[in-house]
């Protein structure tokens, strides 16, 4: 097999489309993030990709039907006012190792170009490392004039944040993009305390993504109703902590499978 | 050298031969059955794959040989009622590394691709990570239909097990085939502590394997002699436990090895 | 994408070049010295170098615009007394795995030898483990005749330093160089305790390598208000120690990205 | 570069060569007796074998040159009684990874095959957790014949050891060398703490070699010297170990490097 495959299972056509990362990270908010929108938007499947990078893994649905680990992509077409078209990218994980990673990002970013996609958004998490109340979205930019554009609906530049940089699929579809494939973007990361998934902060981060592509207002229920649940199970396991321990890793576990 | 060398040791021809895949993992359930299929049967070696995903090791045999670590294809004719040809894959290790267990299976779909292979049979064991005293057979499938004709027979679809999918060469042989070959299979797992060799999982896994292959049946004498042998040594592990240390590791060692 | 992406921003002829290195490394001193180098004669950027080597990461700057991680190559011509032209390489990482190391280091020499660079000069800190004073400019060179000119002006060649050798860049372009495209080269290694980024150790490579090169004499005022900065920092840094823990790790950490 | 660029010194043709292996490993065994056998029988050297498998590191000699770390071919010719041509295979490293013990292994097996190689020794120490008084010599072969010459002249074949084979460049040349190259070998290991250089066992695995070799006695002066001062070092540091810690460290780092 090659080292990764791709395997369209639509046949599209799209005008000058923008692509949408939303995959695995902290807080799952990318992740998160990314699924609600094609729930919400109606995105159809257009593309698996199956990769040496990935881990040597089958996932195992409801009906004991087994799903090799993967990307995908989706696509939907005149979106929002604009009637722009879109490509979402999520999956079952990132890259496993530096060099996976990197493979991985330029051929989406190859499959984008031919696609036409000239503008990306990475959507992830920032892990703070304790509670946050109301989370921020934090944002880097390839280039002046898209920070300029975030700073004006409230997203966050802070030299301090992220300190080392952005790693991982985000960061390298913005760098590579940028100097490889003269694709320009932006990577919007919701304040999250790292230690749970986190619907709050992904709703945060597609409040910011619609405005900036202005998409009509689209329902947050779905991942209101997933952040209660979150809400919920964690006051619990707070509770117990002040308790006992037993029970607590089953919660835990529970709590991050959640999305 | 190539990545993957496969060395044929018999020219073959075979009529829609099944795989059936049983490699070391999870208290060597999948191997152990294997290699007592490939007795019973007098299946016949066919092919070694040697190849840089395997440890860098010789196996020295008991006339002080050595053999280079490898994985192993046996075939057999008209077995059963139905008169199958059957390829059975064993040997000494499973791929280090995920590239190395995506390289390998991908190379033994596509041997079993030629061969005309269309379905195949993953044998491993599942990790309770406690004693068990009547293991279950658990599964998982490509599709819907094979589900269903395993649940006739017992076999256990349970939504919890397992949890984060079937990682390493038994799930990629249902993964890859399904998505890159058309190949259609099933994944039996028994139930096994995880702590020692389990012959009596195995046997389990075996006992479902020819009922849905419509195997006759076969002698379990060798198995079920291991399974006493393995069953006396652990008790004998527990008692010491209960008294000293002194020896314990020398008995456990042992343990892992029988099979 | 390529392993290795050169990507030139000037089309340069250069005569004769000379090849300074100064990579991260042990208190960054060979980074911090060919920085202040290129700040000091002027030199300009002529090639970015992208890898599946370097981690998945951009760096964002202080305007929130990103920085695909990368190394750069800088030039300057009529350098000094003998009016040599020089090349210096400098970067946000070394490669992060073995292999990666050994070709990139290839790669550079390629473009290196290309440019008819016959001569190369490695950059770096020798790391003692504990607080040094005055430090040394310790040294290994490709040959004798290189090892007794430098011995002439105080370079140290000491058989117990290093003991294990040199590893990283500076090691490879040294070791591969000489043997694989006839570049002989000299190692410059500047005492340091390892422990802080150490400008002082930095000057200190500088002068023996503007010595060896005949440059004028350049200023080195940067470079020791950088000191200054640490030495206050780590004095700080030592009191705290003695007191209490609290605050201690930021500003270690603020110590470690002075440069 | 290649990932292993073999450079010949010497421009050598040989008469049905054997070919006898001696890197680095447990107690140095096999790496001190191939060194031995190289002063001893003026072999003098054929190649160098640079890798991206090996360490990114230069060696530094005792004038301050550095030298790339490699592994390096020798040649004598009329060894012995039988005038056998002989080559010697040792070196600074092993591979670091399995992939990269494969692949150098095959570059090794592929030269000696183009040289004629149809014999090899494998040279080596086999550590036995505890100090060993009188180091056995065991073995093992790629076939039934070469086992029972050793054994004649007490070459020990002990089904328990080694229990799990042997790793690296030994099992490796005579499992590939065997199954792809057709090159018969034995594996000669002597019985060794493996907690420091065990010149007294590679005299042991020599009087073996040089026996089945026919070759001439040959002097191990050399040899028991270097036996001599490890055996005083090792007293000095058990002394100490029963006294204080004070300076055991740079003894027992000094043990590891005679040699």
């Amino acid at each position: 097999m090659e080292n990764i495959v791709v395997k369209y299972t639509d046949e599209v056509t799209l005008n000058d489309p923008i692509l949408i990362e939303g995959l695995p990270g902290v807080g799952n908010v990318g992740k998160l993030a990314a699924e609600h929108l094609i729930d919400e938007i109606g995105a159809k499947l257009m593309a698996e990709i199956y990769s040496i990078y990935f881990p040597p893994q089958v996932l195992v649905n409801d009906d004991g039907v087994t799903e090799l680990v993967c990307n995908r992509l989706y696509y939907a077409r005149d979106v929002g006012e604009e009637k722009r078209d879109i490509i979402i990218l999520t999956g079952d994980y990132q890259g496993m190792t530096p060099q996976g990673q990197y493979m991985l990002t330029d051929k989406l970013l190859k499959i984008g170009n031919e696609f036409g996609v000239k503008t990306l958004f990475a959507l992830g998490g920032y892990g703070q490392g304790s509670m946050v109340n109301k989370p921020r979205v934090l944002g880097a930019a390839t280039n002046k004039d898209m920070v300029e554009e975030a700073k004006k609906i409230g997203v966050v530049f802070d030299r301090e944040h992220p300190a080392s940089g952005i790693v991982g699929a985000s960061g390298l579809l913005l760098g590579l993009g940028n100097k490889l494939y003269d694709i320009q973007g932006i990577c919007l990361m919701g304040e999250t305390s790292g230690y749970f998934v986190d619907p709050t902060a992904s709703r945060e981060v597609l409040e910011v993504l619609i405005s900036l592509l202005d998409i009509d207002s689209i329902s947050f229920e779905a991942l209101d109703d997933k952040a209660e649940e979150v809400e919920e199970l964690t006051s619990k396991v707070m509770d117990m902590d002040l308790g006992s321990n037993v029970g607590q890793d089953t919660k835990s576990e529970h709590l991050r499978y959640i999305g």
